[in-house]
């Protein structure tokens, strides 16, 4: 009892201090149940760069051009995310038309302008949810026909089987990524906390899962002097001196890399896996970017094609491999479609993630949809098939010429050197900062490449994420921006964007 | 070093143990890097009875039924989920017609066969996405045209005003839930750990997501001999209690109950507010079946209006309401469409909150557009209106005959009990075991509800969830039926309980 009376005392007092500020209200400013100060501490210890500080700028910024605030410039240019229907992509027709019939089946399913393929599409799916409405729960694992056409999908992709009970749908990526990461944590603290092996630079989703658990982030460096490759000494470095901190669990890799841009070339796929095995790491293979390769001589390979090829015992790894809706050619991220094939969980296990996926029900039945058409897209033959192959090879086809733009424009740009975009769908050059600017973002309490990014923000219109939002090495100063503007907007983009850089070297020489 | 070596020999044999069941494989089995014993603690305590053994069980019968299996019945009848759409409810005309225009506007947004009012609703939510399409990814909290008229719909309803900035889409409402509870966490052990008061018998994601967070549930009792009020002296008895275990932070009241089906009265509500203010209390009100009222008398009252009513200081408590698609007259599950209005929140978490959810990026924006259509149906006057009238009016009057037919039914049946389904999708009725049937399912090392449950299943086909998966008064025993299949059907399927209940009871007498 003494012990409660205290705690409660405790929250209270906690409540007050921040009550402190002293609100003038005439109404007397009740204290509140939850406080920065008495609230999940790990919730505030989570950063999620790509809608972070900068972005909520920008949204400002367009508020102010709305009003008619006068600026350099008449609009904001969304490089920070991802998001390819934003930034003008049209939705493949054939996707649309399928989806489309799924929610009005009554109407549409008869009507003559819809392709027999699409209506075929829709009928197989909906025949596979209950009561025919993709307005009914699916199975917590998702829609079983769509399921099996993932498995189809993964078995032509790789020449090796999968299995569809091994599938489980998911809201985008990002959801199925935490369920995995969840069923890891040791679930305590100090260093009995799980930890998991990130790349730096990386996707902050990793990072900010990470905080939210309590979780160990065991960053490795990918190397930058070598197209961002991932080296094995520098896991084994990394490893090494987590074990200090944590238990190490999983480790995660970004193929085709986010916010990098490389495609890892198969021998190096099969170093990590070995890697994987000796360190006894779970694996998690995020290849949401499995469509976006762009350089010559790049080629996707699976960490479950390699794995599987590898022979025992590297083909009993536990591996999670993940996939979205979002990107590739589609870009239909709104529809929050995902997958995720995990192979080899112990059984038992599966069934406790069975049952921490149930308690959400499902992810939305039409994303859903939408994932069954990015797997199982009109065949040679069928109607919609060659506007299909157009839409998708337009797509593919700017992707490339951008991804190629953007590595030569930003090289030709003095104090900036980038990377080769590979695949995915972004750059992420290296400013080299010059002492003052250093110095001056110091004094205004920024940092370094934030400092960089808020005035080219400001000045330009352009929004792209400081690298400090991914890691990067100290002293190293990069930002990420997406390659998604329409070719003559990213040109005009990049126009833009030199001669803010040179102003910006010139103003800090 | 020597702490670490150790915790990786402890997760190594940890392992190693469990693969002492001895597989024969010829491949030398290797051994798991993520076990039961070593997999996230929290995790393995989830339940979720809506989707647990008896539902699995519910599966496999219908694929033994459709291997030809002989059973003495031919289907499986789901009454153990609200899944309107799968027990053959069809969808609202008008809401599918917004939905399938905004996923295909380019073939739709022209065509004469969709009303006006459903373009002009359709066209309103593309003009407030990114590049005018729902594949683009919207803010966070959601769509801001959908925000507004969640908060204008909220404004009618209560006749006090809503903020849309107070208000986050979440896919479906567990998410929005899920969220709130996160904040609340104090994320320590023992007793400093976040309590949270839950009904009993309660909704089980209440205590998947407490067991997940590894929070501590409060559970007050509500008064099945008062048709299951909620009373004070209760709530007071359990926060009491519970003071030597946990720091309680937070009230969750679902109103109408899930599973129990009471619609609380004004005065109730005002009583709880009260006690949430001298508890210190954040209130989470589920209010996902608002539009679900059917006994004379009874009345939808919001926490928000009833607390706005009651001035200074209960209209500064801290406020939680959650909403669903998937409930009401639409039930659209599968579109995992939800929000939730959060009022009184301290502006820095505010901060936090939209920080939290950034990171899952936004809801499915179709699931928004069915949101906006929940809260922004046909006006008189507009052309789909007498249409959409009919269908919502069809389906709430059907759910209030079959809520009257469910509680007489019971009530008729010797050693059933069952109080008035006022609200809400569910009757929980009381069965009088008797003392041989609770030796039986001792005996076959089950509980007596579920006993009885599975029974029923593979006696009749009737899939209902033991009421030990929502809680329940130690020594009694009940069991959740939704009311939703069509009338005829749960006529039928009610006739056939009897039958089942009557030889259960002779069996065991």
């Amino acid at each position: 009892m003494q012990n409660t009376a205290k705690s409660r005392v405790t929250l209270w007092q906690l409540c007050k201090r921040i009550n402190i500020r002293g609100n003038l209200q005439v109404q007397p400013q009740r204290t509140k149940v939850l406080s920065v100060e008495n609230m999940n501490p790990h919730v505030k210890n989570m950063e999620y760069a790509v809608r972070g500080p900068i972005v909520i700028r920008a949204g400002e910024i367009e508020q102010e051009l709305a009003k008619g605030v006068k600026k350099p410039f008449s609009e904001v240019v969304r490089a920070n995310i991802g998001d390819c229907h934003a930034t003008g992509q049209k939705p493949v027709t054939f996707l649309r038309q399928v989806v489309a019939i799924c929610t009005d089946p009554d109407r549409l399913m008869n009507d003559p302008s819809y392709p027999a393929d699409a209506k075929d599409r829709a009928r197989r799916i909906l025949d596979s949810c209950s009561g025919k409405s993709i307005g009914s729960y699916s199975d917590s694992s998702g829609v079983r026909v769509i399921r099996e056409d993932i498995a189809k999908y993964i078995t032509e992709r790789d020449g090796h089987p999968a299995d569809p009970d091994d599938i489980f749908l998911s809201t985008g990526a990002s959801d199925s990524i935490k369920t995995i990461l969840k069923l890891l944590m040791t679930g305590e603290s100090g260093k009995d906390r799980a930890g998991v092996m990130i790349p730096i630079p990386q996707y902050p989703l990793y990072t900010a899962t990470i905080a939210e658990y309590n979780a160990y982030p065991i960053g490795y460096y990918l190397d930058e002097s070598n197209t961002w490759a991932l080296n094995i000494p520098e896991l084994k470095r990394a490893i090494t001196e987590a074990r200090d901190h944590c238990i190490p669990r999983a480790i995660v890799v970004i193929n085709p890399g986010n916010p990098t841009g490389q495609v890892l070339p198969r021998q190096n796929i099969e170093e990590i896996i070995k890697f994987a095995k000796e360190e006894n790491l779970f694996l998690l293979a995020d290849e949401v970017y499995q469509h976006n390769i762009y350089a010559p001589g790049s080629e996707f390979h699976s960490f479950k094609k390699v794995l599987t090829e590898m022979g025992p015992e590297y083909n009993q790894l536990e591996l999670a491999s993940f996939m979205s809706t979002s990107k590739g050619y589609m870009g239909e991220c709104g529809f929050r479609g995902g997958y995720c094939e995990v192979i080899n969980l112990d059984p038992d296990v599966k069934v406790m993630q069975l049952k921490s996926i149930s308690a959400k029900l499902c992810s939305a039945v039409a994303g859903q949809a939408v994932m069954d058409v990015v797997v199982n897209p009109p065949r040679p033959g069928e109607p919609s098939y060659d506007l299909f192959m157009k839409e998708k090879d337009f797509v593919l086809g700017q992707l490339k010429k951008k991804a190629q733009m953007v590595t030569e424009t930003f090289n030709s740009i003095e104090g900036i050197s980038c990377n080769v975009v590979q695949g995915a769908m972004y750059a992420f050059p290296n400013i080299k900062m010059p002492p003052k600017a250093i110095e001056a973002a110091k004094a205004a309490g920024q940092k370094p490449d934030a400092f960089y990014c808020f005035q080219l923000l400001e000045e330009t219109g352009i929004c792209v994420v400081p690298g400090s939002g991914f890691g990067q090495v100290e002293g190293t100063y990069h930002f990420r921006t997406t390659i998604l503007p329409p070719l003559e907007n990213l040109q005009r983009m990049l126009e833009k964007f030199k001669v803010y850089h040179e102003k910006f070297l010139k103003k800090y020489k």
